[in-house]
């Protein structure tokens, strides 16, 4: 079927690409309008307008807005808004925060838009494995978009079958589901980006604590001097911590084990925030989450308030000067 | 090759298999005699003690010694220590405090036998999918249990070799790794349970919030209905935090998305606790694992003291007095 | 001078209560009428209604809202907005949110009225020692109620003065500050309460390893049998941690030492959570607090799905089943 | 009465001085002769070696070790132990580890002798407050030596007596315990300062969540612009957050609001660390206090190993490139 794409960023235009591969047709619009000719030269059809986007796409349309959360996709899905018809659908996949899923939905509920919100995990690599969906929307509208959504997903893949998965819907181990109302796909992909937050800094501890057990320190007969990059890899076949994640580790530390070309200034996104947000607000207690969402925050921190008032208050009862 | 097996358990007895079934052989010995005549039927070696466990190995003999770890596999490792004769090796392949590796290490070498510690991952699972292995001990005996080693490890199976791993140790790539000296192997298996416990806790915080966000507790229009099995089975294909971990998860979520027949009290091994100590011997922050650890403590709790003198603190500056 | 109360709950009736015995005079309102009448006793003027309230006053009128925060203070703000004249001040002394004050100013600003949010520390305990008050609003009503402020506060006391105050604002000594525009006194009244939570957990969890130091799951020589009381009341006089939870926590542990009477289902009010969501706006790192608030929710839980989950996946990898 | 001072630092000269004020002797000795020299004009008999002391004082000896905690007051405490004779007693006022006190106490009864352990708070301000102890060792000794804690401790002082506290033992009032036997002195205050770890904490991070509460990252009307140093003033007064710690806190502000002297690196002693390893063996969950103690390794590193790990792995599923 035919899909609209606004944004043609690493995440667009793969999309396209892979819906193009599949037999699907696309109208592309972005504002650098190289990326729109290469992806034309790929088999989409060139928009050079929102306008020209919505006119050349057949109703009821379908448009998928992927630019960065926050101010642009806003305006982008309102313009759209405004120049597409009674039963045409906006679709969100970016990361957009849930809460402003829930308010364009009743928005464009009443000029009688649909509004479909993806959650979507896979990054670099969603061209060649799928992307997986998680979505918020009516079901008008998300029935109506399956054929895109079937082809984006990774499909069964390599990966077994979950036992007992024949009593349930069979779009989840296609890689995609219907989550619910719309912010529902949002909301899950945030859960989603928060785990990972977790699963990544345990790892990380994990292999710190590795490191610097050859830490001159420790007593001598406490010392190791291991081989993470070995580590990494060994784990990654019958061991109960493999994953994905652990693979791009394996491979990180294979190229090399002191990775020092990183910087280590940890970059976080809305959703770490968001969920810690949502565990407040749900009074649930997420521990693990938080600290990995705070972990990042300290990484990009020189000078940090919080330990000089600890250097003072030292200074205070006990005359410590600490060290530079 | 031949090898001796002391504990015919859930994993040991599994382990003898996984080597018959490969042309090794075995004597093996366990104070349950019905272990013993089952794995007798299937092709093993029976021995009715250690000292005929012993008498019935070919010199340089290897013992592994499969049992929990603490009193008793000290107890038979010191006995074997008395049985055996110079050139001769105890494997410890239980979940045994590297320190005591160390130690043991040390009054076996002056002995003249060999002292190599197996940590030891797969759980019930590696019979079948094999044991990922992280050995500690001098070269020498490393070495020639190769065979025994290479056996029992998963081997590259479907996993996609990591790229540039043709520059390392091959060993590692087939599931098992010569990590250091004495008390190596047992330190990373540590540490490997320290990321097992922080990445399981950052999906149970995860799923916990995607549980909760049903809740009354919260305006009708920010709650979503979610359905926490097809979470689950979407995110183990194409997303970022796909794991074998989350494959028992989406397991466990198809059967009962309510988790019903669960207690929730969670126990820990050591592994866990030695990580937090070795975090904190090391000096290296380890906020997660230790979170993960703490909320096990927390679920077999039913009275806390902490939360009493809490309520005890409010009650006196506010007058609060706590609902049952 | 005068000052209208509405709400005469603890902290309501004993402000005013504080002021009269200084010569200041209060016209009362608040729906229960006991409560009126008790205070009309005791010298204040009583008003059947905000109406009649709002008539009792002089111009340029002082209104208190002391309600909890939320639905009902927000309907009386709005309620006396409609009521009172140009120049006229509304005070909102509750636990309100920051945001809501920032946005409630504005309202009445357009209406020439002024906003002043005053965050309030003190408890039961206010009438006797005094409140500590967090005061935001522009610079002509704060200075204004000065009266009222330096009458509530708790003065210099017995608490030696801090070197080089004299530089300083000498209303921060007094016990009470103009902290700034509208907003600030909650915000600072919030992390507060964060710190509040900190402060209360370290010592919860302090006591908790005293008192499981006897634990019969620790080797006898491990263990020690320790008198919480005696340590608690010990540390009151000359130690680093003396503090005035620590004096209510002697109290409560001179009481009852193992604390039977408390349920330890610690509730949370709105401030530690805001707080955790400032920290995650700011980027702070805030593990301490987050860890505070986390324990709370955890204390009120009795079946946790996060925990559940974990049991589910050690049966799924280790074929666990965890005891009752 | 007559009591020896092993080690005349900043703690140990203090305890003397507090001692002779009062009406005690002291024989005095230290491997600084200038020390000595000093305390000698102050009244204190001067020892040039170990032996010396020994042969100073009247039986039944008291010798107080006050050195760093480790090799120095262990090779101390030996020696003193060869020096002395039945009923002698030797005591540990330094941060010696609790599991050290319940080795050197066996020991030292096989000769006769009393090991009292006396974890010592007040720091700099000891002189002047009085020192709060807590203390282990049997019943003898610790009697015995009761004039010498009755002047160190600081008495009743200012505080406020705790009600009902006359059912109790009144030594606690006076600011010293005794905790228990060998072991017990020490074990609490590690416990002390683990809880100091968490208070100083709490602080910190309000304080920086305060501080942070201006920055340009956040929209316009969510910033304010706080003074730290007002805010910490005027939480000593009424206020439930008022403590030792705040005080110290307030004029560290009042002197810089930006701390730039203080460098942040913040040191740890052993009893964070071990506080953590007890909670471990416990089982009890410690989240604040690991915090705490994580948050001071976390001020010291520069590069860390972990955040590196989390580029790479952003870098490997997101194609991310984290800035410097």
């Amino acid at each position: 079927m035919q899909l609209g794409m606004i944004g043609l960023g690493r995440m667009g235009g793969n999309i396209v690409r892979r819906l193009l591969r599949d037999g699907h047709t696309a109208v592309v619009y972005d504002r650098n309008t190289e990326a729109v000719a290469t992806l034309e030269k790929e088999g989409a059809t060139a928009a050079t307008s929102l306008e020209d986007l919505v006119a050349k796409l057949e109703t009821p349309r379908a448009a998928w807005v992927m630019l960065p959360a926050g101010a642009i996709t806003e305006e982008t899905v309102t313009q759209l808004s405004g120049l597409m018809a009674e039963g045409d659908t906006i679709i969100d996949g970016g990361n957009s925060f849930w809460g402003d899923d829930v308010r364009r939905a009743a928005a464009l509920k009443e000029k009688g838009l649909h509004y479909v919100d993806v959650g979507t995990s896979g990054g670099v690599w969603g061209l060649e494995r799928g992307y997986c969906m998680m979505i918020g929307g009516d079901k008008e509208a998300v029935d109506r978009l399956d054929p895109i959504f079937r082809t984006l997903a990774p499909g069964l893949g390599d990966a077994p079958r979950t036992k007992g998965w024949d009593k349930h819907d069979p779009r989840a181990e296609q890689g995609y589901i219907h989550a619910g109302r719309s912010g529902a796909g949002h909301f899950v992909k945030m859960v989603h980006n928060g785990i990972e937050y977790g699963l990544m800094q345990a790892y990380a501890e994990g292999f710190d604590i590795l490191k610097n057990a050859a830490s001159g320190a420790l007593p001598e007969d406490r010392r190791f001097d291991l081989n993470v990059a070995e580590i990494a890899e060994v784990w990654r076949r019958g061991s109960v911590v493999s994953s994905w994640l652990l693979d791009l580790t394996a491979e990180a530390l294979a190229a090399d084990g002191e990775l020092e070309h990183f910087t280590g200034n940890v970059q976080d996104s809305g959703e770490g925030r968001w969920t810690i947000n949502a565990a407040v607000e749900e009074a649930v207690p997420a521990p693990v989450l938080s600290a990995a969402l705070y972990a990042r925050f300290r990484s990009r921190e020189k000078e940090v308030f919080a330990d000089k008032l600890l250097s003072a208050m030292r200074k205070g009862f006990g005359g410590h000067v600490e060290p530079k």
